[in-house]
């Protein structure tokens, strides 16, 4: 039996290992298998979707052997996958283009089109940052706590037109605090900057988000047609727990997608990918998704309304599938992560390494209703101390 | 029922729409499904690999719901799986970049490593010409039917030292012919060109190839420590038969590995295709496979001989697992393909839009022995007429 210092030292090797992000689950059960991970509270995902999701793969895929096709032959390429998608989310296949992960998508965008200077937001999604050329100024417009990490709206369009970029970023709801820019302010954004080249909106929490007691869903896709310089970036990870399968799309102007068809991204698809990305046009599968979608939402705002009744922490609102917690309780962000995996089994992703946060910060993702219970109780049992 | 002639105009527009790369099998089926598509022969890939994987895949992930795990959490890192492939391939883990598939590779090295000039063989896969950017000069090197479609290595060295491009590709065995360079030539050709920047050699088909009677595995990719310019790529799809997992690597020097990583590339391989990498790493997997690479490889290069005796073809020689057979009874390739669809379900590839290449010509992949018994008749048949 390990001691708690060496479990420690283990883990804050695989830490630094893993740089800007956090090591993966595998990662840690390998490096440390003398660890018990009951709760992944690092991944951002809807577990409901995911059972969804495998309901549908065992049935079709598994059961039928069906499965053999996916992975023997070619999947069918991004035009075509693009085609698929156009009904369900209501934008012409030319304005979609279908990406290896949302991360494929950034990776491309960030390197094509970004020249000369790039707005981002702080705290944030350190790829984009990182994935700039070399010769790319990147202007830091930090959020502050004191304002619950808000983006002020004014500031920030008097901020974009000083600083001229070629290309500015906003994720909504924003990674790692969850707040939300309604659809309204987007809209207001995109008319005062159109004159940005790139105006980036990652949309991949946008189904964690709502703004009125339906939960209706709200994304700026459409405004593609009106505003040419949007990039809008969505990821299938979150909303539908399929990490593995890599997922994701971009809505942009035509003539873009046209561009980056023209030379490469062929087959950057893979079968099961594209199995989903049929699969999520189909409207048994879709009302089935639409009711797990807001179950999901309902059980996460309770949990943060819970969350928010512990001593020693601070939670900041959200309208994603995780919260920002300020730990308040004396511990490092990184010990109060390590300490809560070995003693509890609950894994949380540290802020320690995102730039543009002062103070100890966690982030904290929502997952079953059970795990949720389970969280607020190791909470409650370690910070009441 | 649709007319010979109805089937044909469907086919004829179904290979427009797809430019230079055949309509796949789905696009087919979902395009005319009128046809029964019996043999694939448009598809290259070892059958029995992609049963042996199968039955891998159903084991340990299907009847063990392992499954879950590799569609629901992010995969891997890059480096990561790199290292795990390492050994099974003899390269030190900073020589090794793991890809969406080799076509990813292709796109990548292409698009930021050819700057100047290229030179290409053709016929051959026509990404390598379609991804260089705009600006690049093209020199095609054209392979004479004449000659078997053979390269002449004195006039090709010949060629690029008067030419002094910043990049070279070399299929081996080639694309669509399946002509076969020795690993004795490579290294020559390497020697002679170590002043070239980009020396890309595509191995894709190279487990298919054999210099003795034990059909051992060649591979240059050693030579990657001596010849810093050589940038190996190896598709995983055709030797095993996995084309919807996305599976390739590139061997290269480590300072380009660690260029690409620096600004991206993070989560470019699905859950399936770590599997497949890890799985290939294990003595049992690879000590079965071998067995399934020589069946196949002995059943192909008797495939080519029987194909060899029927009239009004000519059939060109490989080394790969599949023939460029030229056509001679006044069909064109095309119509020669959509005959043999509709009258026997043979699906092949026509080469009509394969530059570099003059007269009928279509490519024939070696499929399992009772289909290659099936072609091997209805081609009989048909052009014995």
């Amino acid at each position: 039996m390990k001691t708690h210092q060496e479990l420690l030292k283990k883990l804050r090797l695989l830490k630094e290992e893993a740089g800007s992000h956090s090591p993966s689950i595998i990662t840690i059960k390998e490096g440390v298998p003398e660890l018990e991970v009951k709760v992944d509270a690092c991944f951002l995902s809807n577990p409901y979707a995911t059972e969804l999701f495998l309901d549908y793969f065992k049935r079709e895929l598994i059961d039928t052997g069906g499965i053999k096709d996916l992975l023997e032959f070619y999947p069918s390429q991004n035009k075509v996958i693009a085609e698929s998608l156009s009904g369900v989310i209501g934008i012409h296949p030319d304005n979609i283009f279908i990406g290896n992960g949302a991360i494929e998508i950034i990776q491309t965008v960030i390197q094509k089109y970004t020249k000369k200077k790039i707005v981002i937001n702080i705290p944030t999604f350190s790829s984009y940052y990182e994935f700039v050329n070399d010769d790319v100024e990147v202007i830091y417009n930090k959020l502050y706590k004191e304002n619950n990490f808000d983006l002020n709206i004014d500031e920030y369009v008097e901020l974009v037109k000083h600083e001229r970029p070629d290309t500015v970023v906003l994720i909504n709801p924003n990674n790692p605090n969850g707040g939300y820019l309604s659809s309204e302010k987007i809209a207001h954004l995109l008319r005062e900057l159109r004159d940005v080249k790139n105006f980036i909106l990652d949309e991949s929490f946008i189904h964690f988000a709502f703004e009125n007691e339906y939960y209706d869903l709200k994304t700026a896709s459409n405004l593609v047609y009106k505003f040419p310089n949007l990039i809008l970036i969505k990821s299938m990870s979150k909303d539908f727990g399929i990490a593995g399968i890599r997922a994701g799309y971009a809505v942009m102007n035509s003539r873009r997608v046209q561009e980056l068809l023209l030379n490469g991204f062929l087959w950057n698809s893979n079968g099961l990918s594209e199995y989903f990305f049929r699969l999520y046009t189909r409207d048994n599968f879709l009302s089935e998704y639409e009711a797990v979608r807001v179950k999901y939402i309902k059980e996460t705002q309770e949990f943060i309304k819970e969350l928010n009744q512990i001593p020693n922490i601070k939670v900041y609102p959200s309208m994603a599938n995780f919260a920002l917690v300020e730990i308040l309780n004396g511990d490092t962000s990184d010990d109060f992560v390590f300490n809560m995996l070995i003693k509890y089994g609950i894994y949380l992703r540290t802020c320690s390494d995102k730039i543009g946060i002062n103070g100890e910060f966690v982030r904290l993702a929502s997952r079953t209703k059970s795990e949720n219970k389970y969280i607020i109780e190791s909470f409650t049992k370690e910070l009441s101390k």
